[in-house]
């Protein structure tokens, strides 16, 4: 299916405006790495100082050229690159990468000219790139549309290819994109291709992705973000690359405040709040990946691998003390490493010395590798039922031995009944990486992020994307007179709370002493005392809060000195009375909440209740709204998650309550995002199985 | 000062007893790895078969020799290895390295072989390391003692060297001690030794470390163990290690079950409860490490680098998506990435386009490289107060350019006045390496682990081994008739508690209610009931306790039914009587107890109390006795340590006398660790500051 860029990715021609005969400058080199790298279209060097550079024809202006451009590289001084987009858009140019720097990231302006760009682009149509990108490339076309050295060609040297999948690189920094490119080219693992965003005047990563994601060439993709600007379409692209199944590894930084403060001046965007945009990337079952070694472990194996169908690991191994170490990074996270049955056991034990060991770990020794001890380990694992992944632990640092045959390791391997992983303790040898890569294999040599890759799969393999909400449990209804004001006391929040359709206890605003007796009659004894003000968020603070009263008597003198402590300490409040509510039943205590992100809009959260929440920071994000299928998944990604699950011998909670609750009051914060910022509900408790959950306080919070 | 290791690991002569003239095989490998790395001493090849082996003089039997023999490295069949090393002893050798396997790690005949080569070493003197060993090797005197293709040596190959000091390496499998070695070559850093110690018979890894700690030649030592058999000989190293401030880098394997399970049967030790290693590793300072790049990148940092007077580090980068990774990488792991002071930014902007920044991360852009923005910033950070460690964090891939000049990079790192630590995005070029090394740089390519390595070299720095534990504050007490039997109940373990000088609340054990009045006299109300018996150890479960009984009607009816249930639940235990204790005021909830650990024998341990503890595992533990200071740093250790310390606007907690509480705990525990196996005092209210603890509830388990 025909892509908007595949003028872009494929151009059939390129006008290079600001093209140089200076080969040892960023201009000089964009011409060279397109010629080095082959590139089979036309090249219009665009420079009224020249006639013609290295043999090919020089033109004054894009004007001048009177061909068709698909795409136009742009290196000259910003200062004048505005202009040379409007000769572009008045010659027809589809495409243009703006390689010069020095717009939004400096501000002032700067950022002007940028502004003027993106409005260039809408009023044109023309797709612009950048400025302040480092371009791209694509392998599958051979456009060398960059200045990067990472796509410099060698002579004599013959690439390293283990892959036959390739993996898609979009980045917003072409430093970054392009080393993850020169890193991948050092492993063996195909690319189709890379581009660098920059400052995203027009296209942003959001588009790329999506590109990369409909892609048929591409298999994998890796995405490096500092904040997205296109979001929608970066949605849009991340729910098509879960329906399609294709994996995305995403690094995000600009995750401490350092890193983020960088990340405004860089590319000029907000990194935005992290957590945020880990709840979007859990709900699409992206992998996250906070280092660049980690991410290409894992886009490697993805890229030489099937998927696995649980999550038993066979640790296979030469060294005894390496395949401990192997055994401990995978059990460690989360996989099993069990004991082979007996049948496997003896038949790889009768290939190895005495000394071996057949259980898990395997241990064939040095001398499993002349046997055949380790190659006949894995064809019986392979074709076993008692293992789902397979973690070859050994050296592979010779320049002349090789530990298998291609010839016998090839089929076992091609036949993709298993991910089949090989990791080297030693640094691996160009001659064991060349020699490996003929079976399809990428030799790895960082363990933590072999272990974290392995879990990675068996997580993504596992992964299915949540359906969407319905949201017909709650009724539409108009909150808007609820929500005159932004700030609303909790008597205020719980009405909203009850239009909307969530069910609460049944609690009474007494204003006047005079209301005391009517509102003890309907709710019963032990109750709750609260004084109500849209102004006070922290009651106990003011000595607001009274529970357990027992008494009427009780009652009468509590209504007084709560009325009395409020007006002491804030005598500016504007107070509504007090709330008399039921002492709830026991419960886990848990919160529930709603807030707006800048970058995604309504997010919902849930974490334990009480102190330990912010003590050991257990809380789940996703964006609003969740079904309550994907509010139990939340829970479960709870590190208290056992405590609701009958923990110690206590009684199991009623998850479903919470999660229809969490679902209903994402649909709330969803539907309302235009009147509503925040909605906290603190605690709420959970009651045993079919007992439901009471909320005991709640907050809402309007938009200003 | 002379080691008695010397002769081992500085041998004048060394017999190869099994040497071949087959170089394919291992024992014809060992000749001539000694012989390429150019041994100076003596070779004496033992072998009935040949007369000579490669031009040298080969003998029938070690007493033939009739030369003085340092070191014996045996390589023959392992069912001959014990009559050899007896000729040995005859012939007066001081050392010896059994390579051949099959010994312990098959159990059975060949563990019993194994305990007699135990047994000839102590019988005659000879020191002896292996079997199962893979050797060792010193760069310092040039001896291969092994059969690791690691220290072959390649024609023309210019070895890489780009640290001063050097690392020492001491590992129980061999496998992982030379995959060590050959990464340590790679990257440039300097090694003094390398030690695999196999199975152990004799020489063991904790008097390896002890060679290393000593060993002028040694400044970093890197650690691999499965699980340590000379416990006494390791304390003394490690304490040392601390008392030098020598820095031991450690991985401890067999973490997971798989992993134990496999140490067990590798070189037959046990792997033993990771736990009380990282307690032993966290009391020494020594850097904890579970990853081999992880750990050679901190070794390659503390060998090229001074430590660090703080924990602000600037991040330099010639890419803005890099630095923020960078900056990321770090202010994630807790250090500061603080903006420059106005003097510092000046400087660095007068050298770097309009678009870079001279914040922090400090982004020179790719022009700062030929301007010299990136060097001068170097310089300029090193000389202000501003940060305490720098990173630079750029793409060192090229095989023909460097960002920095020697001239100017070397005198700038060679007064060491902060550590300067370079990472590259892309893959390092050879090139790069070796430039870099004439400065003394190590390159390194994993940001994560750079991240992790600058945490521990701070950490380490500020790390201050503690005081020995002063045992006066609680008076030596004969406790033995506490501990007539294993099982105590509550009462009984309180009892014991108090006859070792702890402080517990006056509680009365009341048998038969004609002393329930009495008892109510001496614990006033409301008060706790709890029934006793040493068979009993979940009283909740059974129905035996009773809180905050406030009359003394509810007392008499409590104490029946408290005896009726457990009389009920368990007809079988043997019950004392009913505990009746004074409620305590409130406080934050904290476990305290002692257990033994196989390896390291009595061990403290503090945690958060309730459910949370076992949730979010937040128990730290250090072998025993602590003093009240230590105790203290292990309270800091716990995530909860902010609920201590006045969270969320609650009291501070009275952690002094908490920590004295640990402390005396610990010292009881250690004083009496031959009766006494476990102490648990739990729940500990920590009370007010000012106001002491409350220990709730206790149970000591005596050793059976």
């Amino acid at each position: 299916m025909p892509h908007p860029l595949d003028s872009f990715f494929a151009p059939a021609s390129i006008a290079l405006i600001g093209a140089s005969r200076d080969h040892e400058k960023i201009p000089g080199r964009l011409l060279s790495m397109l010629r080095k790298n082959e590139y089979p279209g036309h090249i219009y060097p665009v420079n009224p100082n020249y006639s013609d550079i290295d043999g090919i024809a020089c033109y004054k202006s894009v004007a001048e050229i009177g061909a068709p451009i698909d795409l136009a590289v742009i290196i000259i001084p910003a200062r004048a690159v505005l202009s040379a987009l409007e000769q572009c858009a008045a010659a027809g140019v589809k495409n243009a990468v703006i390689i010069s720097s020095g717009f939004a990231e400096e501000g002032g302006d700067s950022a002007a000219m940028q502004d003027a760009i993106a409005g260039l682009a809408k009023r044109t149509g023309m797709r612009i790139s950048g400025p302040n990108a480092e371009g791209f490339f694509s392998q599958m076309q051979r456009v060398a549309a960059t200045f990067s050295p990472a796509v410099d060609v060698k002579p004599g040297v013959v690439p390293l290819v283990a892959t036959k999948r390739r993996i898609g690189i979009v980045a917003q920094s072409g430093g970054i994109g392009f080393a993850y490119y020169h890193r991948a080219k050092a492993l063996g693992v195909a690319v189709s291709y890379v581009v660098s965003a920059g400052n995203e005047s027009d296209l942003g990563a959001g588009e790329f992705l999506d590109y990369m994601v409909q892609d048929a060439s591409t298999d994998v993709i890796l995405l490096f973000i500092e904040g997205i600007r296109d979001v929608e379409k970066f949605l849009a692209a991340a729910r098509r690359a879960a329906e399609l199944k294709k994996p995305i590894i995403v690094t995000k930084v600009g995750r401490s405040g350092a890193g983020e403060r960088a990340a405004a001046s860089h590319t000029a965007s907000m990194a935005g709040w992290s957590a945020a945009y880990d709840a979007v990337f859990a709900k699409y079952g992206f992998i996250v990946s906070n280092d660049l070694d980690e991410a290409l472990t894992v886009a490697a194996v993805l890229a030489s691998n099937p998927l696995p169908k649980g999550d038993r690991v066979a640790v296979v191994t030469v060294s005894g003390g390496a395949g401990i170490w192997g055994a401990d990074a995978v059990a460690l996270r989360g996989l099993q490493v069990p004991e082979l049955s007996e049948p496997i056991q003896a038949g790889i034990k009768a290939l190895m010395p005495s000394y071996g060991s057949a259980r898990n770990p395997i241990d064939v020794t040095a001398q499993g590798v002349t046997s055949g001890g380790l190659q006949k380990s894995v064809d019986l694992l392979t074709a076993s039922d008692d293992v789902d992944a397979i973690l070859v632990v050994l050296s592979l640092s010779s320049e002349v031995r090789m530990p298998f045959k291609e010839a016998e390791l090839k089929p076992v391997l091609s036949a993709q009944r298993m991910p089949v992983v090989f990791y080297s303790y030693t640094v691996p040898s160009d001659f064991a990486r060349r020699e490996l890569a003929k079976s399809g294999v990428v030799v790895l040599s960082g363990l933590t992020h072999v272990g974290v890759a392995l879990r990675q799969l068996v997580d993504y393999a596992r992964f299915e994307l949540p359906r969407p909400a319905h949201d017909t449990r709650l009724p539409p209804r108009d909150l808007s007179t609820h929500l005159k004001s932004p700030a609303l006391s909790e008597a205020d929040s719980k009405a909203l709370l009850r239009a909307a359709g969530i069910a609460l206890p049944d609690e009474v605003l007494v204003m006047d002493k005079s209301g005391l007796d009517e509102a003890i009659a309907r709710v019963s004894f032990p109750l709750a005392m609260k004084v109500q003000s849209p102004d006070i968020a922290h009651k106990s603070e003011v000595g607001g809060v009274r529970v357990n009263v027992t008494t009427k008597g009780e009652v009468f003198l509590a209504f007084e000195s709560l009325l009395n402590n409020a007006r002491k300490h804030r005598p500016d409040a504007s107070i509504q009375g007090v709330l008399l509510a039921p002492m709830a039943k026991k419960g886990v205590e848990i919160i529930v909440g709603t807030m707006t992100d800048a970058t995604f809009g309504p997010m919902v959260m849930v974490g334990l209740g009480g102190i330990t929440t912010e003590l050991f920071r257990d809380v789940v994000y996703r964006p609003a709204p969740v079904s309550a299928e994907e509010a139990g998944a939340m829970l479960s990604g709870l590190k208290a998650a056992p405590l609701l699950n009958g923990f110690r011998g206590a009684a199991k909670a009623d998850v479903c309550a919470l999660a229809r609750l969490i679902a209903d009051v994402s649909v709330l914060a969803a539907r309302h995002a235009r009147e509503i910022a925040e909605i906290e509900l603190n605690p709420v408790l959970v009651h045993g199985e079919g007992q439901g959950v009471t909320i005991v306080d709640a907050l809402v919070v309007g938009r200003k």
